[in-house]
């Protein structure tokens, strides 16, 4: 069911590309965003998105857009590991309401992990105070390649 | 700490790749392997490598492996979709012991969920049977574009 079915441009990321929400930025260029989950499964939580792409899914992106996504993730992903020093990562992207997926806008989830701190469920976290979101985007994006 | 370290030539996907160890494979090409988990959180449970790269994890990998991987996790979750209509699908991707990872040889994977079947537990699934498997490549595979 809902692995099909036709984007809708009012999901919530697509509100952030265009303006009319706001996020805390890690980076972007000319074709996706690195930006804070405002509900952060764990300290330094990052969401890659493509902007150009009406995609919900994995199985819909445009190849090429994949492409230049997955080269983001590591990206990130990097620089979340230098700047936060996790024990670990974990890197998710769910696909469909049964898949995990509640925003239908494709995107790939960078979770650090410490060893002694348990995650928190996707979907039941806290909204993240903006200040602190912002603080650990600046971090992040300190150590950017 | 487990994000960073050396290569081990003996990990199972090693020892798959050179042959030492059997797997059920669905599709390959010159540089990656999609195979049958054998240790399946979900029917139809498929992980992805990367033939040549001795990458632990999403950190290491060179990337132009990981943008072919990436069109590789496409093209597998698409043939799974159309084998085994899932309600969705879980793609996960564990870097260091505290980010979920078991076997320190970089992967994908692809996990089919159903809304009325819990998932069960990474690295506490049962081991699945082989003709079982094999059976579920080949429907996977038969849907491969």
């Amino acid at each position: 069911m809902s692995l099909h079915g036709d984007y809708d441009p009012d999901n919530v990321f697509a509100r952030i590309l265009r303006g009319d929400m706001p996020s805390v930025k890690v980076w972007e260029d000319d074709q996706v965003l690195a930006f804070m989950d405002v509900f952060p499964q764990s300290e330094g939580h990052v969401l890659i998105i493509a902007k150009a792409s009406q995609a919900r899914n994995l199985l819909e992106v445009e190849p090429e857009v994949l492409s230049h996504m997955a080269l983001a993730l590591q990206r990130t992903a990097r620089a979340v590991e230098k700047a936060l020093r996790p024990d670990g990562l974990s890197v998710m992207q769910f696909n469909g309401a049964a898949g995990g997926q509640t925003v239908f806008h494709l995107h790939f989830h960078i979770i650090p992990r410490w060893e002694d701190r348990p995650l928190k469920g996707h979907g039941h976290a806290p909204m993240a105070d903006g200040e602190t979101l912002k603080a650990l985007a600046g971090r992040i994006a300190a150590e950017l390649d």
